[in-house]
């Protein structure tokens, strides 16, 4: 009896993934480079389970009902490719190759096309929801060769997490590295949601001097708001959890995060196709700034930086600090599904809007109940723009308002640097100003650079030059583009 | 007698230059694919010059001394490769090819080292300064293949800006890209600047309720302050320039700002590079955000958005709002040069950050006074990591914080978007702090991805696993990196 699927790659998440597959009964052919880490696993984890172990790609493909599904578990980048390689003199044509790691989309795209021309079917296919969500039921994204979907539909939705509805959080996303860019998405999403969090708990922290249990006991309280997430969740575990000596671990881990991997390139992206995700960037950079631990320590001692305690009722701020996230988080969401609408526009994706909040309702890291509201939204209007536009969304933005500038105002007041929930607020200001001062902006590029300009006061797409000066020529600029 | 330079590409900034070359004794011949232009500028603009007009390449190359210069004054991109591509064959060994456009700067890497294997020397160097200062001046930023240096240095140095002490605003940058690099970087500080202005302009009109008349005599005193500068002299005579009507014709202009060019590159290069320019990047992100002239009418109507009139005395206000546009510009300009100092290690190009400074003094878009002490600043002690690190910096940012603050508290609840004034407290906060909220960050993504954290505790490069909750396995995570 062969196997059904073959996963390549064998460290949490490629164990929690086949474990997942066994529970649902597919029989999984586990395969790793360094082969010792096969026998350990059927050893170990796998032990009393269907899963065969392989320790050759020769003797995995050989172990495949045809046509084959392997899965690539393996760090993103160079490592895909070399396993394609090393695969393809291996397989049929018909067989599929699902990639699902990180793979940055473009990757994905190029894959997909290349190995389409050798008949082979590729999936990028975008997996959420850390080790637990890989045990348990992940959240799932592919995209890639739609030839290939029949034959993987069955394992993935079957080991995908479900809705509270019982709909299986994966769901063909589009064509070429579609998967992995909603993937993308989703952690340039969670980069925010992170950073967010952490600004709601330095707030406490620093400026109302809240305690752990304290913050534990608020954090357990909003997520049963609309805040109710799995981030939400494990922040107040977080908060709540006591060290051997029985004080709070988290304050005895160091500042610095990481940011190299796809929350950047979410900003990149959006700053290539002009959508301003001002939130997911800010979180970026504020990983990038955690990082600079030597630095900022000089930096304090120069400045001598302190945070001013914030006075007044601390259940009223606490308050006005739970609209003030969920109000910045909207926006945050918004952003992202202006940069999904895009996407899908420029690479004639045909994305489903709807369909991606409910790829993201459970499984992955920024599950929410939330993400339940936004598939409503769009499938009440597929044609939204702006999320705030929907209803729900805007009546929580508006009475979020009050208390949402409250804390901003307060927090810059105070010095407690709060970047995301800061851009949120201007960027919902611009988005909802009929007139921006832009147009001083573009009488600068006309008076230095003769870059022209439109009226108020004349249609659209004609366009003037002022001689500002009475010096200058009248020459429009064409080739000097700032 | 043969030319000592040709140019290619007669638009504002070609013909301007060339008419600069010629002032300073020159002999320029001038090339233009459409060649009518030849004649129309022989016959117009360089009436009575040296100027020399050629027809075709091969005529621009036969009228060239050698080694021949050229200089391409032409769209940035495909547009450059193919006047490379029809001028090689026509050249010989040790000629010099000059890209004066605004290249993206791996572009001018690559033909840096494609022309060099050829024998060819190629520049790319950044020209800013618009058409007054292409005519009378500009700031010339070149890189590349330095042995055509000393050849086009005597140009070079002759036609650009002067600072105070006479220095030429023109001097070698760097290998490869590197000339074109500081360009973006220029540009990218411009598009903040821009943005800065602005958002001051909008608190004066929109929450102060000044008149123009007000405003230009406001921002004619900032010239005379810190913030002396072109782009606030130029700010000056627009908001005093009057229509036929006797009207601000800026007040008719729309408020609609495209961003496809260099400052979007500066954000790209930012995120990739891990250099948090924030700034920078929330002003590429006004200009999409104005962009949505449409999205925004409707949003407006929505949200029934509205400024609040700041109350209070007119005069301080604006004061405060004067600390907190310089205060942010030093914050612009210090997360720029980090970027510089980080792009300089990476590609191991030695840049001399002083030097930079001084290449803006005078001739370029954002030429100030400020620069100067930049460029003191640096040569004072080359480490410096942070800008604000610097005495007379610090001093600066020590005494403006208080009415930064307000003025940025105040926008937040006034409703006026002010995106990068708030983005550099936020980071000015987040930087001066020696303990950031990050470690939370670090438990979450422990949490959720086994991704291992530092501890306050223990020396650095120490990871550490926490099973949370209890029921995930103990096994690290290597291939899921969010």
């Amino acid at each position: 009896m062969k196997g059904d699927i073959g996963v390549i790659g064998l460290a949490v998440m490629g164990q929690n993934l086949i474990l997942n597959m066994n529970d649902k009964g597919f029989k999984v052919v586990a395969f790793n480079r360094t082969t010792s880490k096969v026998d350990d696993f059927l050893n170990g984890p796998a032990k009393n389970t269907h899963v065969i172990g392989a320790h050759s790609l020769q003797e995995l493909v050989e172990k495949l009902e045809s046509p084959r599904k392997i899965m690539l578990m393996v760090r993103a980048g160079a490592v895909v490719d070399e396993f394609i390689e090393h695969l393809l003199p291996l397989l049929d044509k018909g067989d599929i190759i699902i990639d699902g790691g990180n793979a940055n989309y473009p990757d994905s795209t190029r894959r997909t096309r290349e190995l389409a021309e050798k008949g082979i079917r590729f999936v990028g296919a975008g997996v959420s929801g850390g080790e637990e969500g890989a045990r348990n039921g992940p959240s799932i994204m592919p995209g890639g060769n739609e030839e290939a979907w029949p034959y993987v539909k069955p394992i993935l939705q079957a080991i995908a997490a479900k809705t509270p509805a019982g709909e299986p959080c994966c769901d063909w996303v589009g064509r070429d590295g579609a998967g992995h860019f909603v993937k993308m998405v989703h952690n340039g999403i969670e980069y925010g949601d992170m950073q967010l969090i952490c600004e709601a708990y330095q707030f406490m922290k620093d400026g109302l001097g809240l305690s752990y249990d304290e913050m534990h006991e608020i954090f357990k309280l909003w997520n049963t708001t609309e805040l109710d997430s799995y981030l939400i969740q494990i922040t107040t575990d977080i908060l709540g959890f006591k060290d051997e000596n029985g004080e709070p671990l988290v304050e005895k881990i160091l500042d610095t995060a990481g940011q190299k991997g796809t929350g950047k390139w979410t900003g990149i992206n959006a700053l290539d196709l002009g959508i301003p995700l001002t939130l997911i960037s800010e979180a970026v950079f504020a990983r990038c700034v955690s990082s600079f631990k030597a630095q900022r320590v000089e930096a304090a001692k120069l400045f001598e930086s302190r945070i001013s305690p914030i006075e007044g009722s601390k259940t009223e701020w606490v308050e006005a600090l739970r609209e003030a996230l969920l109000a910045s988080k909207i926006i945050s969401y918004a952003q992202g599904f202006m940069l999904i609408r895009e996407a899908s526009e420029v690479n004639d994706w045909a994305l489903n809007y709807g369909n991606t909040a409910l790829l993201w309702r459970e499984g992955c890291i920024i599950r929410s109940a939330f993400l339940g509201n936004i598939r409503d939204a769009y499938e009440a209007n597929p044609d939204l723009v702006f999320l705030g536009g929907d209803d729900y969304f805007r009546r929580i933005l508006e009475n979020c308002l009050p208390a949402w500038r409250k804390v901003v105002a307060k927090s810059i007041e105070a010095g407690i640097p709060m970047p995301c929930m800061a851009s949120a607020i201007t960027f919902l200001d611009g988005y909802t100003s009929a007139r921006l001062p832009a147009n001083l902006l573009q009488a600068q590029r006309d008076y230095f650079g003769a870059h022209t300009y439109e009226r108020t006061d004349k249609p659209r797409g004609e366009f003037f030059h002022t001689n500002w000066t009475g010096t200058g020529g009248d020459t429009a600029s064409t080739t000097y583009d700032v």
